[in-house]
């Protein structure tokens, strides 16, 4: 079965991009164990320094969904949200074939 | 240290996505092994029936580019080409940072 790919750009208020990158950092270790989480994957942008991209791949969009109710999840996320330069546009979902490097 | 990603699109002439993604995903278990090789994932577009999307982690754009000479993968590369519509747009560059899921 295919899975569910999301991968999403979240813009941080100038300065604050290695802030917002080190929260969702932590976001990682808590959703890594939830139920159908593959990957959960932080990058800088190569070229908008307050840029951070989230690459996830999930079982299914519900189990994604699901992750926000992880607990700590929604402490993080409201440290993240006065972060952020405007409102998260939404990330672009992906119809995961397979590949290699996933468990 | 930070690693290299690569996130791009690769657009099928009409009714070629399928043929497309699988031979990326026969070129994914080529290039698993490969050194530095994190993950090679194939996706479907979900709104574009004819666009597969690549995304790849990897220790350096080096071990990357270099994918491109193990054995086999250029002949894949032969057979996905005259499937393509137009010329691959260059892929999103990305400062992998970290996060969960990859080996």
């Amino acid at each position: 079965m295919n899975k569910y790919g999301l991968h999403g750009k979240l813009k941080a208020t100038s300065g604050n991009g290695e802030k917002l990158a080190s929260i969702l950092l932590e976001a990682s270790k808590l959703v890594s164990t939830a139920p159908g989480c593959h990957l959960y994957i932080i990058s800088k942008d190569n070229v908008d320094e307050n840029a951070v991209w989230v690459t996830e791949i999930w079982d299914s969009k519900e189990d994604h969904d699901n992750s926000l109710l992880v607990a700590g999840v929604k402490e993080l996320i409201s440290q993240a949200i006065p972060l952020l330069d405007g409102k998260p546009e939404k990330g672009q979902e992906l119809d995961v074939l397979g590949g290699a490097g996933i468990k």
